[in-house]
């Protein structure tokens, strides 16, 4: 590959539980003159997919609505990662540590009401991408998006929570580099890269829930629990210093 | 902004010290058909950086390379962030968290020779955007990138050590969504974005230090120091829980 394009699909559609996203988003394409070829990867932000899928919850009472989300993250989480009066971050039943659960009460209808992750984002992923080949024809990759800090840097970046019909996690375990010796990045996650790669095309508040990048070569059976590290294999969840051999040693040894 | 290209810009050259990066991008790019114009983001992979600024050392004596870069990263860190016999993860002098403090010893020419990160990424990213400027009139952004694992997700990604002449992080905090509440996405890593984007042009082992980006409009003065949060402000390097505000709630106070 030496070049793919990037493109936001606008709607100014609201989404509500029941909605069919596969038609929302074919209308944003239309609308936008873009016809789906086998090959395009679909970032599709988690938010409209959860709004479709009805995962909301009544927010529990609390003196304003940041406490109100803090509990609610506290009842979804399998594991409290890191808790300051700033900032809760969590562990879900999904396997994403991420803060307060994921749980958004921005741009949701209805007051007292907060929206939940996906339910199964590899799931949904899946049946968006079923849906997109029933009506086009087309065999489009479709990646569950979502938007999460991190340790160590500032800012959010784009992170893929379900994924089908692409590569997720692309395992380069060993190669070798051009002099022969083996290769030190040794898994990349590009299904993390593509979902960082579509939100670029989105400004501030903006209506682009979806993003279509065509000219990259990444079908595949990837899913976004290819991307979890577990737990037992990571330095920053446990606390006991238990840590996963990093993809820079695999390759080395 | 509804659609950017990402182009790489392959090179068959090899990078000593002393060799001239403007010009060996400026041979790719004509051997791609590319002419530089203002508003461009090229992303320069950091190996070739510091191949070209020599910033080689020998590795210590020990029993294998794995055992010398670990020896090497440890002179090299100003803290210790974890250590396991997998992997150590330090901080750099430049406050870059990641493993083995980013010690190159593969496609690195010469034996017992170890490539470190650039000394300044941003002075770097900022000499070779005043280069291409000089030698092609057009004022391009320039992004210097290595590649970093995470915590939490397997697999690594592109992010910016470097930056001149672009947004890297981009602050929406004050904003609403749109209901009137204040956007829970309020800091934008978007330099690392951009990084993680050009990574997707380049394979396995591949040639492509440089690509670029075109149509986004993101002209400004950010910094790849931008993109580091305070050690003071971060819950997963000093292990005394004392988190940063998270940038998910700076907005919604």
């Amino acid at each position: 590959v030496s070049e793919f394009r990037v493109v936001g699909l606008p709607t100014s559609a609201e989404v509500e539980a029941g909605t069919d996203l596969v038609a929302l988003v074919l209308d944003a394409a239309a609308a936008a003159g873009w016809t789906f070829a086998d090959g395009d990867v679909l970032c599709i932000a988690s938010k409209v997919v959860a709004k479709a899928e009805g995962a909301t919850v009544a927010l529990p009472a609390a003196t304003d609505v940041h406490e109100a989300r803090r509990a609610l993250a506290r009842e979804q989480a399998t594991r409290i990662v890191a808790e300051t009066p700033q900032v809760l971050i969590v562990e879900t039943h999904h396997g994403f540590v991420c803060a307060n659960a994921g749980i958004d009460t921005s741009n949701v209808p209805g007051e007292g009401v907060a929206l939940l992750l996906p339910d199964d984002p590899d799931a949904s992923a899946a049946g968006l991408r079923e849906g997109l080949h029933e009506r086009t024809g087309a065999s489009v990759g479709v990646i569950v998006t979502d938007t999460f800090g991190r340790p160590w840097r500032l800012g959010q970046t784009d992170v893929a929570l379900g994924a089908a019909g692409v590569v997720a996690l692309r395992d380069d375990r060993g190669g070798a580099d051009r002099l022969g010796r083996p290769l030190e990045v040794t898994q990349v996650a590009v299904a993390d890269q593509l979902a960082a790669a579509a939100d670029l095309v989105r400004g501030k508040a903006d209506g682009t829930p979806f993003v279509v990048l065509r000219g990259l070569d990444l079908g595949g059976a990837g899913t976004g629990r290819d991307l979890l590290r577990p737990a037992d294999q990571d330095a920053f969840r446990t606390g006991t210093g238990a840590a996963a051999p990093e993809p820079t040693d695999h390759g080395s040894r």
